[in-house]
């Protein structure tokens, strides 16, 4: 690691200042959905269970991808397309 | 609440709908933080003591905002501008 306090802390600190960057529009993503879920629940939806359900659906695709990834898998070994 | 199938559903759907893309947007952020921590590593600059850093800094920079804040509430309370 080159550390002298030229090129080594300029690379060290371009690291560090692209990934506060990105903590930034982070928790700007995170202030807006739960800006959201505010939104959702002065219109009487209840937010735990929107979790619920969004955690549901996340699941749902994955194992709809997991399946495709086999039956792709299976079709390729039998020389299907 | 309305749950009639139609509006109520539709727009819980739009709730649900908005957090799930806010959701990716926040993944893969998430993936691109991660990938400038394997490359700072690769660099040879230590994952661990960045976190570190990059914490300090964030206090660092709270405690600059409660000092700025005082100063203005000081500032206001005695007719200073």
């Amino acid at each position: 690691m080159d550390v002298t306090p030229t090129k080594g802390a300029d690379q060290l600190r371009q690291y560090i200042e692209r990934i506060e960057r990105l903590e930034e529009e982070k928790k700007a993503l995170m202030s807006d959905i739960k800006d959201i879920f505010s939104e959702a629940k002065a219109s009487g939806f209840d937010p735990k269970t929107m979790r619920q359900i969004i955690r549901i659906r996340a699941m749902d695709e994955e194992v709809l991808a997991e399946q495709e990834t086999l039956l792709d898998t299976y079709r390729e070994a039998l020389g299907l397309r």
